[in-house]
């Protein structure tokens, strides 16, 4: 089974997106927020079935961990009610896609956080999805959107969260949204600084001794940490922090979202294979085909195959790993065979 | 001949840091400055025997670009006029340093940035050093330390800098200073993402249309680029630009700053070897012994030496790049020889 714990619906029915226009001018004006629109299944298929579910079938994929759109979760937009509303309805829809294709798509909620609030109404977020069946979140390291003004994930501002995220066996993937900052350009630049950030976070602080139990994805192959590895074991050391396996890693997770082979080599080659989930961000930041080789960029099973991997390793990447990180899913799939 | 393009004063005599202190704080007093310490050659000479000299004697180099140091650059501290005066003791010190070591160190200046302020300053600044026999410069793209409030590099902000730099022959690396905002490690995070950012900046732009005379090195093996190769050969044509070779890499150069052995590899396998010139940023972030290797992490010759490279290319990574890129530095050595 080859499941890809990074998707995001980027492909949403249009009147999704509208209405998210609609909410912020009449937040903005000062009025009540429009109705959410009836979008119908058959739209919600549509979107679906000529994207994300047939190029996850054409390249071999089962099952994809799915998300709302990243860039679009805009915590930096509105205040925190518009922030709460926007992600119960961009969740919703994310559970209806999984509703209608179960066999293909587990869910993965955003989180209504917005700047300079506490995370009071992620916690609410996290107990609703999780009755809903979700089995994982994505947290925006920076909801300010490119100013970076929130405190390290490593802050007791983000306890709360975290315990919730524990006490119901959710991992969450550090996703920051779009940038409003023109000197980041989103995907190349601000997604991969923030990976790259998180890391660091990570490895001054002290977090899993607090929640040993709290387990955190780092998309986009971990930014540009398994590249500058050397560096960052040497800065553990100067840090007087532990060897990085023992301090974060039993912790810390790496997708394979890394657009060529030679950066999927180094990837497999510097961390652990446990350490990674097999990912492609498909349909995302990436979506044309490589002149070079005559398939997607983004197509990272092809570079996962090529890979000097063991069958036991590959399977890690592609299944095992992600089923411990993500525990609900794994009783999901569990009680289905 | 090897020529290290990426070292700073990070040992400078601690009259000169402690002057610095002292600057700010009449500055903030609104008090004059206090006058320079002297500073005796024998102090200047033993900070850099000790140190960039021994090692780079013991690891096989022969010569530094020499830089102050960029974490005490600060151009978010002081005023204006603060990072003026800070800039050019600092810069003269460099140029003490190549004054007693002339075969083993040729100068690189920083440059008198200040938050909001325009680059009047530094221009005269350049145009101060290139009279000193200096043979580039460190440009910060972020000088309020972490909040990234500058126009990108790409911007006509930038250009009467550029102007100035084509016009003395000198480039430009691309290097940020501390960071104060809480968010962000200094090198293991600051540094990198800065790195990242400035590359995606020149994507998105067309700045080498304008000056296609100026050359600028990213530092630190180029950040998260070379390791998300095909991300940004992706965006690239999303954006709708020409291949990367053609669009930017005319006048990009990654330095080999990056301290381990598969980092390295992956760097000289993915960027044309006339892209890469030889750096350690020694004695710098990470100072520490490899428990791993027994060797020094920033000791970057040996995973050089170690990587598949014809002679010619390593030539070209040790020399023939860094002398084509700084032009002064070349004719500097023609001179000699």
């Amino acid at each position: 089974m080859i499941i890809d714990c990074h998707g995001h619906y980027t492909t949403a029915p249009s009147a999704h997106t509208a209405w998210r226009e609609q909410q912020l001018q009449a937040r903005e004006a000062g009025r009540p927020e429009p109705a959410y629109p009836d979008i119908a299944d058959t739209d919600v298929r549509k979107s679906i079935e000529g994207n994300q579910l047939r190029l996850m079938l054409e390249r071999g994929g089962d099952l994809t961990l799915f998300s709302p759109r990243a860039s679009t979760m805009g915590h930096h937009l509105g205040d925190l009610q518009a922030s709460i509303s926007w992600t119960q309805v961009s969740n919703d829809l994310v559970a209806r896609v999984a509703m209608l294709f179960p066999e293909h798509f587990a869910c993965v909620a955003q989180l209504p956080q917005s700047p300079g609030q506490t995370v009071d109404a992620c916690v609410a977020e996290v107990r609703r999805v999780a009755e809903l069946g979700f089995v994982g979140v994505n947290l925006n390291p920076d909801p300010s959107g490119g100013h970076w003004s929130a405190p390290p994930l490593t802050d007791r501002y983000w306890y709360p969260l975290y315990e919730a995220l524990c006490e119901e066996q959710f991992p969450a993937m550090v996703h920051v949204s779009a940038s409003q900052n023109p000197a980041f350009h989103a995907t190349g630049a601000h997604y991969l600084n923030a990976d790259t950030t998180a890391f660091m976070q990570l490895v001054q602080g002290n977090l899993f001794a607090d929640f040993p139990q709290l387990r955190l994805v780092i998309p986009h192959g971990g930014g540009a940490v398994p590249y500058h590895w050397g560096r960052y074991r040497g800065l553990a050391d100067m840090l007087g922090r532990p060897d990085l396996n023992e301090h974060v890693m039993n912790n810390v997770f790496f997708d394979t979202c890394v657009y060529h082979q030679p950066g999927i080599d180094l990837l497999l080659n510097v961390i652990d294979p446990t350490n990674i989930l097999f990912g492609s961000e498909m349909v995302g930041a990436v979506r044309g085909i490589d002149p070079a080789t005559g398939h997607y960029f983004d197509d990272t099973k092809r570079y996962v195959e090529a890979a000097a991997l063991s069958d036991q390793e590959r399977r890690a990447i592609y299944s095992d790993n992600v089923r411990r990180v993500y525990p609900r899913l794994d009783q999901m799939l569990a009680a289905r065979s």
